[in-house]
């Protein structure tokens, strides 16, 4: 599968997939921050309504490819997270996609989301592809302290933009700020 | 798999799947539907999350078996009735089950409802495995004159009881009813 | 009725109705996907509102015409299919349309899907017209090798253009791809 | 059809229908208020799922019956007050029963209100069959000057209720109230 | 208070109030189709919220100045129709307007629809207008033959444009009058 | 008014009124804890729907009585709350109370929140009449040092409590604990 | 921290924070009418989510600064007000913000309104930083003759602009009115 | 803190938290889940609105004490795991309790899984503790083959536990079955 960009050269371990390419344009966050971490990923579509074996082989395999984490999105009736986390012994995140025949999210959300035990999806927030990345790039850190100083650094630059905006807000006040 | 108990002999037309035993307290109404039209009907337990080969193998042959309905119910995030519809030619209605995981039943209708285009599932109400029966009989009943008239006949039972107690009611008055 | 225009001469077997001609550019989609299975299928405008006797004429005899699956599509308070469905003895798709009056379509939903006991509506996802049409086909090839056929090749295609653009990502990589 | 009990030697002008026997104990209000206010009312059965003829004729005539105020209750897909509005010229109030094949009444009250342009219907609360009486009587009351001094002292005694009991638990403190 | 254009020499007997000057946009279709019938309305703004003491002498005063029905609309947490009901004798229609301050028009229906027992409000759908005032003609209807003349042809009407339409899609096919 | 029971001597600076004595069991909560910080209230029922004028009086004189901060609880289409604070100049916190009339409280909840720029309701959580309580109270001492240090202890009692609770988990392990 | 443009040399008694800047044009509408009623107010970013210990910091100390009320502003799941609650012994108003990733407002409205008891958050409506600037100055109000009458006076002032525009359309009649 | 009782010589590597003591009847699933898998785990109670510095420290210095996963759950507007992942740099597994003061857990839901970019939370289904703790041994699972092996025995033993319910119901019947 295609290995992202910034990382050619390096096995990927985490995989990105999603139920069509219209999703591309959210799920991309996910492969943007993770390569941001210099954590090599691979990018592909695996449709759990349309390429059921396909996603079947994807789930079964992926683990033995030395893939750590998988990344789903998916939008509707979104079955792919959870299909494939019933399949693969990996953690598997799912990313609910607002995507156009969706009710407002809704349906990304609760079928993504509300798995039935014993078979876990790491939900996060609708069309956040970005968390996903990040929560990845926090499960692979659970075994590898360079990158666990990099969320640790991440989290601090997220601190450093909003106290400096915070600083210029209260320098300039809030009328000027807003032009 | 288990035939129905009134149809024995026959080689069933319908098959009736869950994704858990406990889902069989309200997907038994479907074969009893079914058996009082006379059309035989198997039924077993086919988990897309749990057991997600027997699944496919379950989808990739029900049409070679000579089924002709695949009628699925799901509870909480419902992935059974989209995921047999991705891969069998048949038209599978799928039924929400408003299971104990559920919340109020949005999640079961919204996971199997909201399918992508080229994959539809024919969802009925909330629970509503009976609705699954008929509408599996009216299917059937396209190529079946014996079953369309059972169904013209059904239909007007259903308006004879209610003529019955409308007379009632308005003989007797609504006060003598209620008791 | 109008018959579609793409099986002129044979006589329609899916008769796709709808509440108003403002559905028409949604519903439009279940004769377009007819046409392509080579199904012969009639499409007019049949209020329950509005028409209330026009609708219980074409529900009590859509099935002595010659129909065999009926479509029915309309928006907000959405009484079209069930009402029909509670006439014709016929299996009867209904297609929640989001029309403007509609509340983020979940009264279209509602209306449409929770139907009482005894009268069953195959409900499809919200505006999913082409899967109204997929799944009346399904029906139909319920007694029509023919079409049953034609079913398995399109679910065929879906995969194909799925794995051609999964290839395509993976070879040229996301960030290409999205260009 | 069955006169309510109070009025039994006059000509009911009100009409309360429901769609199933299940929903007496819940649209009885309406006929106790009405008979309270001296107003003669009939209850019956109309199903506009299971007698659709019924219902077309129910509505058809009511107001060549001297009925002057239709009171329709359902419940899940509630079509019964909307398809009686589409045919009747008589004012139509709905009641959104939550019955037990209803999410919350969610369904019962969004396919109750949410009538198209030129068909309204005069929906009032969840359950709430003891208002639709009222306002039957208030639209009663908008020609009959002895219903409307009767509403006046209506309203004036809820009022008066509520004075007492405010003043009952200003005088003996919340905490003896509770007791 | 201002008469309705078209009826300036009859006495006005609805009354069309609303919370805003911003409503009216959406109001004046209760006017307009009370027009049609030829009912004299008064149109004009009554805020619960910034006129509380105005509203409640609207309320107290509309039946003596000759007021039959009252039609209300408000967006967000609309009061304006449950108070003014709870005071006035006459029959209050509701209409849930989707203001720039209501989430998708929610907390607009369920602050007017759910209103206590002994205070209904007749509630019209979202932004329904036009149905309040066809709700107002047959409530005055019940006392004034002309007026249920009028509603019976205006329903006759309704069906009319839509048999035509159905006709014009029968004769030309849905492809051509799409165009 | 009635004075609360542990106040008697003082006159009471916070009002907490509800639409009718069945809320009383939820509103007490917050009597009890206004008790609790010394701060003298008074409790009555108060009706927007049902004793409009009182409503009007109460509001238009609670500031001039020396009334500081006004509780009020409604349910369903809850107009108490946005009306009191409609006509009073004090801070007014909105308690939505989950009725029997309520659909699961989201009728209760928007009515009262959802209130039009110019008339804030201070609303708290779903029957949280006990929070209401403590905000009343926080307004209290924004000009009282002696109600100010009292919810300073009264946070960091929450605070041990949850630390004791903790240390006896930890302590004895979570399984005895649940025993 | 800024001072606002309005009052710069008074010492600030309200703190206006919010999670993110994108916030600002909402919650920039607080600040207005907070120095429309002359009281002064700070204007900043504290983010609980990124800055959780300059929250912390904030919340703790803000009584001690002379702060007398603190306005909130957040979307999505939205912690900050909350947050400063656990806190802060000052009244906190929540503003809910519909912010790009929210679902239709719904994730901000609970996250902030639904606070177990003992943490009181006095939310106002979705978006409504005016409504929570005034709830401001109606707490500041409690013991500020001066701000108590602004109050009245600006109520009364809402009053006449309606009165004034329902004047306008009584005279000239809603169609001139509309142009 | 505690370990958890099955592994009490094991330095605890999963800190399961919560908001409250009323927690624990459903948060224990994911101890016990993870004592089934051999992973040592901590259970205590950290409240984010009654305990903050507590949160805070428990946040900083989790990953410090070999901690690799955090487990929090909560209720209503459920802030922990929201702001247990602002702060440490670990993997942060959210569980949605249906508590008492929540609205059907939509409020618990919403406020852990909407999340602002940069600070994931793995939210699982509501009151899926046994899914947290799943979830957190896939994430041990990354570098711990053995876990890995366990995972993929349990998933194996959850299809095996299918295939001899439906063999059985497939053998008897679903009648006998059911009794």
């Amino acid at each position: 599968m295609a290995k992202s960009a910034g990382r050619k050269t390096s096995h990927p371990i985490v995989s990105i997939i999603m139920g069509s390419d219209s999703d591309l344009k959210i799920m991309k966050d996910a492969a943007e921050i993770l390569e941001e971490f210099g954590i090599a990923c691979e990018v592909t579509i695996v449709s759990a309504h349309r390429t059921p074996e396909r996603m079947l082989d994807f789930a079964n395999n992926a683990h033995t490819r030395g893939i750590k984490v998988i990344i789903a999105g998916a939008g509707g009736a979104a079955h792919l997270p959870g299909m494939v986390a019933s399949i693969s012994p990996l953690p598997v995140i799912g990313v609910p996609v607002k995507s156009s025949n969706s009710i407002d999210g809704w349906d990304s959300i609760l079928s993504i989301l509300q798995m039935p035990n014993g078979v876990p999806v790491a939900t996060v927030a609708l069309n956040a592809a970005k968390n996903a990345g990040i929560l990845a790039a926090e499960i692979i850190a659970t075994s590898d302290k360079t990158i666990l100083q990099k969320i640790i650094t991440y989290k601090k630059n997220l601190k450093d933009t909003v106290i400096d905006k915070a600083g210029q807000i209260e320098k300039e006040g809030y009328k000027k700020f807003l032009k």
